[in-house]
């Protein structure tokens, strides 16, 4: 009988070396760069399995997850947050070893850093086509000179090229409705391109960089998510439930009424992101998981978490197997909340704790 | 100017105390006993202000939980999870030096752990009184009965009465509404403890806890949250503004359009919880902070989360300032995904890392 002392992190190293592949491949076949946004998994282990493929530049979301990263050896790293001055004192420690690259959005940061850091640095502006998070709006020609201009006097900050992370693609159910979200964003990149020559276009959403075959017009791109997919990425439609790599495994609890089950797996397991499907609220799909096939268990889904407890519809437990596999809503966020991976095997993989 | 490096997790502590003093008199005062739930701070240094207040029994959600605050010293634990069989060899090491109370809801677990723990141990038999996520049903007193039958048979299995948490009263505005739900919750615990005159009764939400106040055929309570509040307490009714005690504050990141503001601060400081509000999904609500008084910023709450931004509507930035502070929508929640506390004097105070 399969017993589970406590929630765990299952990685299928396989299938995660496989992503990797795959993506590194397609888009450096492209001609472009890659710089893969390592905050999904937030490992120096996992971060060697993209050395091996050749990849030397990443992305990261914050100052310490930089630190993190360099301190493990990493030496050209994008940090895809807007800067504040808060950040400097780490930025300083940072470019002593690091190749660091900035999101800036003001005149006065500009100064700031040239004043502040030691060495040159590069220069994002993100422009925001109509997701609406952070950036500046990509009409705002405006903004984006007289900060272009800016980095064209002397100093340490060289500007470098735009950079969109559209979320709108994660709503998307479909290559075609990905493509229909992205392109007109694409498209007001490339005409921005067309007005500063030398800049770079950087895109970063995980369904664009899944189901574009050629990245036309696209010079770096900066997914992250891929590495181990998830169920709302099968939704999107950016993978097949066979590409998923991580998964989050409970120990069945009580069997209750209406052949519902209670596992532990809870919101400091899980999150509480959540994906309506067909009208019902998922915090985790129910899959049988092996090797070579992971197989979705159709109506059995965490439909209610509190802080330790999960709730699994249609579920009826087996003496055989007490526990359960979970493909998480959004891997990204349940992985932050372990304290480390373990692979098929039992085996341990390292990862950072907390942000 | 105030600069703030990174998110952090701010703690009141007078309120904090003060909210601990508060509710231990109010329960010892009813001559219940009160075993306060310990899964919302995982901190050792703050059990210890419980301590001083004379509690010496608690409640955790997990067995790891147990662990951490059975090496701090605590020897009289209930874990608050129905058992299954995995975790049985951390209560084997619980064992050694504390008294342990178990949920249980089957009989072949009581003949498990007769068989596989050393020590008397207690036992609650979990009930559900409508709100459908663990326990047994209030109305099948079948299968309620043959556990206590069993349980008097000799073993080290002691029955020891009945627990409910009523999540219904979170969804509840104000103190009637509360008193609504759990009144019949009560009422059925009552009837079923007419049955067995020996049972103790536990229940152990928070608004409950808070709004009641006298304890009525209560014999138990093991609120948790009520130690730091939330903006959620705030808006059921359970408390004032003035008393939550548990604060994120966050940098100030980028002004963008509609007078929206980007913070450094997404699901993985705040969690993904999230309330309604006039039709409105908040994630958090900006609020300005004095140790005198705290006061809600209308209309300034984050309306969406990514990994590491937070989107702030209606937020105009001045240069004096450069962080927000945020009322958490789950304090439980947000404290489980910092490293640390800090008090008001940037002070860290210690806490149990991850689950």
């Amino acid at each position: 009988m399969a017993i589970l002392r406590r929630p765990t992190l299952l990685l299928d190293v396989d299938r995660c070396k496989r992503n990797i592949k795959n993506m590194t491949r397609k888009i450096k076949s492209s001609g472009c760069e890659f710089r893969p946004h390592f905050k999904t998994h937030q490992s120096l282990a996992i971060g060697n399995w993209f050395r091996e493929e050749g990849v030397s530049g990443i992305t990261v979301s914050s100052t310490e997850m930089a630190l993190y990263f360099s301190r493990g050896g990493w030496d050209d790293i994008t940090i895809a947050f807007p800067f504040y001055p808060g950040m400097l004192t780490q930025l300083q420690l940072l470019e002593k070893s690091t190749q660091l690259r900035l999101f800036i959005n003001s005149e006065d940061d500009i100064d700031l850093l040239n004043r502040d850091l030691i060495n040159n640095f590069k220069v994002y502006i993100e422009i925001d086509t109509g997701s609406g998070r952070s950036g500046i709006p990509v009409n705002d020609r405006s903004k984006i000179s007289s900060l272009i201009n800016k980095m064209r006097e002397s100093g340490k900050a060289h500007f470098h090229g735009f950079y969109v992370h559209d979320g709108r693609t994660y709503t998307a159910r479909g290559s075609d409705e990905i493509l229909s979200i992205i392109q007109p964003s694409i498209d007001a990149l490339l005409e921005l391109k067309g007005e500063y020559s030398d800049a770079r276009i950087s895109i970063g959403d995980t369904p664009t960089a899944s189901v574009l075959n050629k990245f036309e017009g696209i010079d770096e791109l900066t997914p992250g998510n891929f590495v181990f997919y998830d169920w709302t990425q099968v939704q999107i439609g950016s993978c097949s439930i066979n590409e998923v790599a991580l998964f989050v495994q409970l120990p069945f609890a009580q069997q209750i009424q209406d052949s519902k089950a209670i596992v532990h797996g809870g919101a400091v397991h899980l999150s509480k992101d959540t994906i309506q499907i067909d009208g019902k609220q998922s915090y985790g799909q129910a899959v049988d998981f092996s090797e070579t096939d992971i197989h979705v268990i159709e109506g059995s889904y965490l439909s209610a978490l509190s802080q330790e407890h999960g709730t699994l519809s249609s579920y009826q437990s087996n003496t055989s197997e007490q526990l359960v596999t979970i493909c998480p809503v959004h891997s990204c966020l349940t992985a932050n909340l372990f304290e480390c991976y373990y692979d098929l095997d039992g085996t341990q993989i390292e990862k950072r704790i907390l942000s």
